[in-house]
């Protein structure tokens, strides 16, 4: 077979449109209230009671007529008779006359001739006598029957999700069964030679498959009861077979895999084959290999192979089309309006569907690009939705205002977001702040764009390593340059050592960073460009090749793994640990952390930036205990503290 | 036995920090990852392979030497010799040499030798002869080895609550199998005379029990395993036999009612004797009769009895005790700043815990206040979340800046926000409006609370009826005397007419006004303070007891029923379908609906109002189209459309 191109593109509004239209809607069952939660109501429900059901004290004290003592105060108390007690769930079996009171708690239900309730705190009592030393208006400490639902008012509507108010309110009125929808029946099937399960052990240059147990958890959650079939690889025959006997006992068949044009599209081929094609492939990007298909009167949707593409199918495609099976009236997940941090260039003529992370900044949003690539699910970890943007145009500019739509309307903000550059004192500091309950969040961009992060307000606190080349002094010159001064504050950090790590006894003897332009047998691990680290080496690589003649671009080309960068300390030194390399520039901390060698090839200052207006925030003074309580504990490899770590310094 | 007094009130960070140190983490269990949704992890999870695996490409295309067409481009392209190719999941076999290339599928591993993969978009393709119209840089499409993850490092901590992208990662890791902490097995029951079990018959005096399946449902969500034990009557013996058993088969037991000083304490008394009490009594409203004790080793906590001061202590309380109990690392739920809409009278010396209400305003929140009452769970039903303040002042000032807590981290917010006057026709619109898939919320506070609500721009949309005696005319003067021309927009509505509602019949033989005055066999049913129909009432009456001089406040303080508020048209009209009152004032339409009679009082004019930046919002412009059409489409009882029905009017 060869590579299918596919034809008729199709919008996701128009595709999600014509597939909304063919789904019906879920049979009915009728369940407990108490397994009811999350499910969703298919009967309008009227209200067989008032709430509450009879007049009933909102204190403890004595029913009175407000008539009777509308003259008393604590000057001229008026005296009456107490009758008697109607206790709690009591029939009001005492009237109150003219001169009466009767005694009720809080909940009891007011006797007949009372239109008032006198609290406790306003009287005294002595045997049968009771003084009052306050008037009421008439209705006082009473909530009067039908005051929050009126026999026969309707109170929720066919189609709304049971939540927990829900229960509380069905309950309240005496019902304890409920008519529901049935949970969707999904068999779940990933197809690709590619693919190993979960469980087994690694073959080389295989991918475990995900996908099959992220649809599964993504459904569950919608409310589907769920069948993962399995791996099936890429045979005609077998995948036919499934689809068949699957669509025939299940509500939907999801696969995922086998669609892209690059693999033999052998879902469509089987789908087109046994049923009638509906979608072959979405104006959207990432997600374009979709096929959605009817078989056996069921509806199949064939996902991207890729779990960042699925993923946000799932939420673009799949959320509706499950939610109106379900019975509900809203398809949507919430949505939050919040400001895009930075520009993101777009997929011409595409539905650009992009993740982002959100940053709460006193009280408004910041969403934060995260997509590195479908291929790598980093580009979702840290997301907490995603925007959609057309792409009628090259690149959406920073500081639009985007509406990002939440993943299961969960909005979990951080209390503090770290963005900047990797180092192992902050993330030992960033886990003791998780350990003691702080939701934190970093983001591993490098010196300069967490430095702009902070200066924007999207970070709450970076860390830089920033060398200014003309002074030798670092950090505070970059500061000066941005005109932050006023709006920013430095915390002193450390000094640490940067440098080359390699394997335990250095099999390949290297000595300094010559090596790498020199020697050829080595494989280097190298920094995200950005990152203090990757300015400090190609620096440092510059000035040998001026000093040995070299010619840098050429020299960069040759070393084997230039190209290859990781985002962290931790990576560059888990890649030797490992034998993925042999080098690659880190802190000694990172080394000695790992058991590692280390060559020392530079000092640098890392000091920590926030907004000023955020200093006195509770997790950033935590955070300062922290670091000014490590330097007086331990020493780090490589890492020197200073007398000022911890303190403001003057900019 | 007396009355019980709380000697010692506790602050509830006190309370809670004294209880969390006595907390065990649950034991722990393995799992299979398809059934670890939403439980918490109990391990650290360090990578046991990179991802990606191996170094693949991100396009479709072919693997070069990027220094082999490092002179490409359209006018002179390079021809390379294709080797072969290499297809997903397949290991790398042939190396690229000088001049080759080799064809990858998006995810094929890397051949050795390739730097980089050229698109075909870039390319032309003659047997085994390859065209490339561009050069690559060394990197470029390939994702490479430990871009996402590096082997060996630190993916997710111990404590994390597994979610969808959490078993996104687990498994293209490989993992099919977590350690997870035991879900909490939590003992439910109920006490007080006064309760029925839902499902049975209501009895009169009584209440049903919803607080059981209150508690369950929010345990639930949380991932506890729930027994609802039912309800016990306030009896001393059976209680403690049965928290006894409870607290030694459960992890938990949670109870609610008897424990106020206004029941009998029974809680209380039981835990006092067969355990150890921690708490008694919380300086909180609601919530101050909440008992906490150790028995069997195990944690009671004794809730109050009512709905509203349950939940909140359910949130406010016994969210983080269980949290840690299942092994969370961050015990609190997610809040949001917010604005408060309006001030609120705060409990002197307490902790007050206001429920609120969410509306998003253009990119920022609104708080707004929905506590009534705790005997009303109207208080709770339309709320996102709540606020906590200290009652060290009289109130919290309008516009003051409040944290929410969400309840259970989920926000959905409406898109429509409907504050003011209750109005069947408005009820019509809003109600199309759910079904065509908007989440629409309708808070009924009457007219000039609604008209405030869109001048300060809580509400998207107000519906008003307020005649100015002076001038007699309706609703612009008001948008006048607040300086509103400008910012507001009034699009025109309907007349309607307002009057007496009465069984069908009228078995009263009720004529007008003035047998509310002279009647004295009449139950009367009123609408809330400042809705406008009140408003008419009062006006009306007062106008009559001129005419007849009469005192109007004796007169009220005659009129059974004159205090008894609720909110909506419907809820007068059902008082006097179910017989609770003879005789109200509300809409035609209300009456028409319930096929009652009705006895007409006053027309009025009822408009919309909007603040003027949303008027162009999508559920606005629908709100507009769906009034219009319901003006061509049918006659309503007592409703009179305008030519202008739906236009905006000039102020």
């Amino acid at each position: 077979m060869s590579r299918v191109i596919f034809h008729k593109l199709q919008r996701l509004d128009e595709a999600l449109n014509k597939i909304l239209s063919l789904i019906r809607v879920m049979p009915t069952e009728t369940i407990d209230i108490d397994s009811a939660l999350n499910r969703v109501l298919a009967e309008d429900i009227y209200a067989p009671i008032s709430l509450p059901p009879f007049d009933r004290s909102s204190v403890d004290g004595y029913a009175v007529r407000s008539s009777d003592i509308a003259m008393a105060d604590e000057h001229r108390p008026v005296k009456l008779k107490i009758k008697g007690k109607i206790g709690v769930g009591m029939r009001p079996h005492i009237s109150v006359d003219e001169g009466e009171a009767v005694e009720v708690d809080t909940g009891s239900a007011i006797p007949p001739g009372a239109d008032s309730v006198i609290m406790e705190e306003f009287i005294s009592r002595h045997d049968d006598e009771l003084i009052c030393y306050k008037n009421t208006s008439t209705g006082e400490n009473i909530f009067h029957s039908g005051t929050d639902v009126m026999v026969g008012e309707l109170v929720l509507t066919k189609g709304t999700r049971i939540g927990i108010k829900e229960i509380t309110l069905l309950t309240s009125l005496g019902i304890d069964k409920v008519k529901v929808y049935r949970r969707p029946k999904v068999a779940i099937i990933s197809t690709g030679k590619e693919l190993i399960a979960p469980g087994y052990d690694y073959e080389e240059f295989k991918v475990y498959d995900s996908n099959g147990y992220m649809i599964s958890a993504f459904l569950r959650e919608l409310g589907c009861s769920i069948d993962i079939l399995g791996i099936v690889p890429d045979d005609y025959d077998m995948l036919k077979s499934l689809i068949s006997k699957a669509s025939a006992s299940h509500d939907f068949v999801i696969t995922s895999g086998g669609t892209s044009a690059g693999e033999e599209d052998i879902v469509y081929h089987v789908l087109n084959d046994i049923g009638k094609i509906i979608v072959h492939g979405l104006m959207t990007r990432p997600g374009k290999p979709t096929v959605v298909a009817i078989v056996n009167g069921k509806l199949v949707i064939g996902l991207p192979g890729h779990p960042v593409s699925a993923f946000m199918i799932l939420n673009a495609l799949v959320r509706p089309i499950i939610l109106k099976a379900l019975g509900c009236t809203v398809y949507k997940t919430s949505s939050i309006k919040a400001k895009l941090s930075r520009k993101v260039p777009l997929r011409k003529g595409y539905l650009n569907i992009i993740p982002v992370a959100l940053i709460s900044d006193n009280g408004s949003f910041i969403a934060y690009p995260t997509f590195k690539g479908s291929g790598l699910i980093s580009s979702i970890i840290p997301s907490d939705g995603y925007i959609e943007v057309s792409g009628n145009r090259e690149y959406v500019p920073a500081g639009m205002e985007v509406e990002v739509k939440l993943f299961n309307n969960q909005l979990v903000l951080p209390d503090l977001t770290f963005i900047g550059s990797h180092c192992l004192v902050t993330d030992r500091i960033l886990n003791e702040l998780k350990r003691e309950g702080f939701i934190v969040r970093g983001i591993y961009v490098g010196s300069l764009e967490g430095l702009k992060a902070v200066i924007r307000g999207e970070a709450d606190i970076s860390g830089i390593h920033l060398l200014d080349e003309r002074t030798h002094e670092y950090n505070i010159p970059f500061i000066k340059m941005y005109g932050a001064e006023d709006s920013v504050v430095l915390i002193k950090g450390f000094k640490r050592t940067q440098g080359l790590v390699v394997k335990k006894g250095n099999p390949k003897s290297i000595k300094g960073l010559e090596d790498l332009l020199l020697q050829h047998n080595i494989r280097f691990v190298n920094r995200n460009k950005g990152s203090g680290t990757r300015i400090l080496l190609d620096i440092k690589l510059k000035e040998l090749c001026r000093k040995l003649n070299l010619n840098f671009n050429k020299v960069i080309r040759r070393l084997n793994g230039y190209s290859w960068e990781v985002f962290t300390h931790t990576a560059v030194a888990l890649a030797i640990k490992h034998d993925k390399a042999d080098v690659g520039m880190a802190i000694e901390y990172a080394a000695s952390l790992m058991n590692l060698d280390f060559i020392p090839v530079a000092t640098e200052e890392y000091d920590y930036v926030v907004p000023k207006r955020k200093l006195n925030r509770k997790p950033i003074q935590r955070f300062i205990k922290l670091l000014k309580a490590l330097k007086d504990s331990i020493s780090l490899p490589g890492v020197q503290f200073h007398a000022d770590t911890g303190e403001i310094i003057e900019i």
